[in-house]
């Protein structure tokens, strides 16, 4: 039943205008100063325009999804489980990273409770979606069933049509979860088709003998499910996390529901890789917020074809990249309304004009 | 007298209290994340308080130095000479790219007329200070004489002292001066003493052929006149322009002043490399807002010791990349303010901490 659901979603995304592209990017054009010149500030105000039909964000929210990890079992984190549910305390407070940031972005924030190994209360901000208390450690077997992971999505495409609710327009991810690295590393192995070294890093920040342990629960972990490469349900339920599987459906609804999503660092990017394998048209919607310290980013963003906007050596997550991008965006759509033309602005075009 | 003065000015530059950049990394490392882990917003935020011994920016100010170019005539520029007034009156009215992106940023813009070869009324936003109409033809002798170029020199100190006074402790630099990619490039190949080819690229876009005369002007401009490389004024006297000269004293002034000053791209860092040659410590103070497109700018970054915080292939000037290097700024001060330590937020620290 929720197969058919999911595959009723992937169904709905279509490919972004390119006529509505064009469009805009001929209105930066007309615009008195040279062509091309406000580089990407210019591209990223375009998508917007063409995704959205607007030329202002109304409302901006980071859906930051949380989610445990057994494969933590392997020691693969500098930092204990415990932490996870105490950042979603810190977030809910809002005296975490993600929240000084979207504050500066001007963007709400939610937590969204995918998997943490804690039960919580009822609290303001928090969204419980509970699928488990954490996945089960995939160095031994998969992380979760095949259920489970379509219900992860399916709860990540809930958000997305809850932020259309609301009248949200722009849309960051997030993720918190001791250990979370790891299975982002997984699919980016997978997937990309690329040696566990290579696509495996420090995280938060391990020695060389974690490392190690990291990319041995990694092999393992590929060896003992071997996950089917084109089938990304498969992968996320095999090598995932709950709260990767909430950013892929995020990411999918966003699509679906023609909302920009600005995609945050290596563990969102992993649920995008998972959300762009379930169709292509997905990429479209994609804002890749910042290049991860991650040595397996760069690989996932070439497979979904988008070029990191920022590259400020951050490497925390939360949705941190993803608050600070959506700026970006805003200030290429302010460049949009605001400028005059050559002729409204009585300048002289150039040569080349 | 005014040599003197600027003299005065140099030796009033003091190198950033390196007690006061750890102490605000200190502050950074308590919160609750893995150490270094927001990357360079952290730095920009350190800086920040390190320089001024404030959280939180009170006000932002573009400056916009205006000026025109003898060395036109020798046919470097896609645009028409009349451009520069025009845009003078779209700054003036708000309808211009750095409008936009200031408005974005929170940021005032001011206009400088340095040597705009036209006569302007008074008008609010307007500063008028204008040296000269445009300089002389470089590739014929030297653009001012030495006393212009102090002059210019003095009058970028002069905006920093009022930009102190008014209470801006974020400053901004910009440019518009149709052929100042000219000057630019000649003093960098000058300073970093690079061949020509090396630093001279196509400004707002100038053909093959417009290529080749600009390396011809830039090349005939370095026989002619020869400027002395370990002589920053003379460099600027001989083969600058009014508006660069403007660019180099308010980051000079803002030096003295105590003010962090986002230094805009290619024309802007001639100035900033101008303004460091006057002084090392000056290096402290400048962030550099982008990666130009104009191949050049590179090692003048080098030579200046910063790396380009935004890398969105802008290639307008104006002061628009500062404008938006600005908000990265502020991100990093609301991370300091906001996020709460491991103690405070009850979150555990990992094994590195």
């Amino acid at each position: 039943m929720s197969q058919i659901e999911l595959q009723h979603i992937i169904e709905q995304i279509k490919p972004v205008s390119e006529e509505k592209l064009a469009a805009a990017q001929a209105r930066f054009d007309s615009q008195a100063k040279p062509v091309g010149s406000l580089g990407r500030l210019e591209e990223f105000g375009s998508r917007f325009v063409a995704i959205t039909g607007k030329d202002k964000v109304a409302g901006k929210r980071v859906y930051t999804f949380a989610g445990d990890h057994g494969v933590t079992a392997e020691g693969v984190s500098a930092f204990p489980q415990e932490v996870t549910p105490q950042m979603v305390f810190n977030f809910v407070d809002g005296g975490a990273s993600i929240n000084a940031l979207a504050r500066h972005a001007g963007a709400e924030v939610l937590v969204v409770d995918m998997g943490v190994a804690t039960d919580f209360e009822d609290m303001d901000g928090l969204i419980k979606r509970k699928i488990a208390k954490g996945t089960a450690n995939f160095a031994e077997g998969p992380a979760m069933t095949q259920e489970q992971a379509i219900q992860a999505l399916l709860t990540g495409v809930e958000m997305a049509r809850q932020a259309k609710a609301d009248g949200i327009d722009l849309v960051g991810t997030g993720d918190m979860g001791i250990g979370n690295t790891t299975p982002s590393a997984a699919i980016a192995a997978c997937i990309c088709r690329l040696p566990v070294e290579q696509v495996t890093h420090r995280g938060t920040g391990i020695d060389d003998e974690g490392l190690a342990r990291k990319i041995l629960a990694i092999s393992k972990g590929l060896e003992v499910n071997q996950p089917n490469p084109q089938d990304a349900v498969d992968v996320l339920a095999k090598v995932g996390g709950f709260e990767i599987g909430g950013i892929a459906g995020l990411i999918l609804g966003c699509a679906a529901e023609g909302i920009p999503v600005v995609v945050d660092g290596f563990i969102s990017t992993a649920g995008a890789l998972i959300a762009s394998e379930l169709h292509p048209n997905v990429r479209d919607y994609i804002f890749a917020a910042h290049k991860s310290v991650e040595i397996g980013h760069h690989h996932m963003l070439h497979k979904i074809g988008q070029q990191p906007m920022l590259d400020l050596g951050l490497r925390l997550g939360e949705g941190t990249g993803g608050a600070v991008a959506m700026t970006l965006i805003e200030a290429g759509l302010q460049v949009l309304r605001d400028v005059l033309t050559f002729d409204q602005a009585g300048v002289s075009e150039g040569a080349d004009q």
